[in-house]
């Protein structure tokens, strides 16, 4: 059980990296306005505290470093109205999928449009509940499900539909894995302070305006099914994250398909948790960004 | 560049895990034979040094640990036949799917069968040759690529065709990516002593008969192209494992279709490499393999 009620990892006015868990503002509950935070000593995952030490937030970094997570699975399909707009028939099984670490980034980096990304057209968002494992998972039931959680995230699973469809010989990981193609944070909202998953709010803004607005309710696998199907299918790990698909409204549905071009602001956003906004960056050659 | 010739990873007769330089006996190819190795000190990847101490193999390990790989990336249908026999065109760029860290295993390792997997019909093999890379890969040319190849070993893309196609949703990943289900060594190869790794035979006996029997020359994009295509889409890491698809002869392309079963004794091999040798078990209800 988790010590914390909204995990950060941030660098603080020393330059240095903590982990904390953000103090909010009277009324607030986006994680990304958090301005102080208590510093979590020890594991996070395992044996930790959180004290009575107070810092600044000086830049809100992905909750976890790299090497805390070994895996990003992501689900495809898992609204049925998304599932409707693709074309595509209501799955009978989770639909799974991978993204490389390297894909992942926090709440505020650029979403980097590297020379081969920008081939062809389809950069498109869509926005995740993102579930964090926090402890070792193997074939759990779906009423133990929760207990395998550490918390809930907000993400992105940006994704180039030509790379993904078109040319991905029916495999989606080639347009979904660019570098930074994951943001999600701002922070891990506890399951201890999120008991029900499936009753919240989840959106994307392109340039301020709302093109996705849906609900956790109508995941066609909900968090238990989900992390207990996949804990039949592979052990999970601490830290490991699920990608648990997006509502409709996405680029590609639309019509005339709408895609996210150099310059761009997108947020998503998920009640009680927050929002990450990521401004796509189309990366000149011989950058190195 | 890697001061070895054919990295291993073993237990000693102490008891402890070093890395080592396979010591092979007069005109034996195969590592999973080297009864020593000279160790190795620092860090495979960067600063080491084979030292002149000779110890005895006790057990040979995968050759990196699981904290050394972050990213498991296999391509389908990238021999010419065995896209033939799996009904499906020959692809235009590289097909890519991931394999999580949890399913790297040894060459001598079980392959666990777990209740899911017993379900339905369809355990198969795939030998396949893994490069393994050796430094951070951005945006590589074809002309470069291979200074950022470690070296080369012998995988088991081992396959749940009704969980990988009938239940996958379109989606690979579900049926090849349970615990040990990617067992790869014996040891790795230095891409000093490999220098062309596109004219090697490459099989799979089960239970001592041939089934599949291919050389590397018949892939369709060769290791230069495919370090160098998979770098444009995500940054490759050291470690980092990709696994080059099969040759035909798999148990789904037979007619009629033969599947592994419990107690079945697998063996991939890559010439000038070796040879994984991994039994198929079936595990009971309750166990935990």
């Amino acid at each position: 059980m988790s010590a914390f009620s909204r995990l950060v990892r941030f660098v603080a006015r020393d330059g240095r990296t903590y982990h904390g868990d953000a103090i909010l503002p009277r009324g607030v509950t986006d994680i990304s306005k958090a301005k102080h935070a208590r510093i979590i000593t020890g594991d996070v995952f395992g044996q930790h505290q959180v004290t009575d030490e107070i810092l600044d937030i000086g830049l809100l970094l992905a909750p976890l470093s790299l090497s805390q997570t070994r895996t990003v699975r992501c689900l495809g399909l898992n609204y049925a109205l998304h599932a409707k707009e693709s074309g595509m028939a209501e799955p009978k099984f989770p639909i799974l999928f991978y993204k490389p670490v390297t894909a992942l980034a926090s709440a505020s980096d650029p979403i980097p449009i590297n020379s081969m990304a920008q081939k062809d057209t389809g950069i498109d968002y869509e926005c995740e509940l993102v579930i964090v494992i926090g402890k070792r998972c193997k074939e759990v039931s779906e009423a133990e499900a929760l207990d395998f959680v550490l918390g809930y995230a907000i993400g992105n699973d940006v994704s180039h539909r030509d790379w993904q469809i078109k040319n991905g010989g029916s495999q989606w990981s080639l347009g979904k894995g660019f570098d930074g193609w994951a943001p999600y944070g701002p922070g891990i909202v506890s399951s201890r302070v999120i008991k029900d998953p499936q009753s919240l709010k989840i959106w994307t803004k392109v340039n301020g305006e709302t093109v996705q607005d849906g609900n956790t309710s109508d995941m066609i696998f909900n968090v238990r099914k989900t992390v207990s199907f996949l804990s039949h299918a592979a052990t999970l790990l601490p830290g490991d994250l699920i990608f648990t698909g997006t509502p409709s409204g996405v680029g590609m549905g639309r019509k005339p398909q709408v895609w996210l071009k150099d310059g761009d602001v997108v947020e998503v956003g998920l009640e009680q948790v927050g929002t990450c906004t990521n401004k796509v960056e189309f990366v000149k050659p011989g950058s190195k960004l």
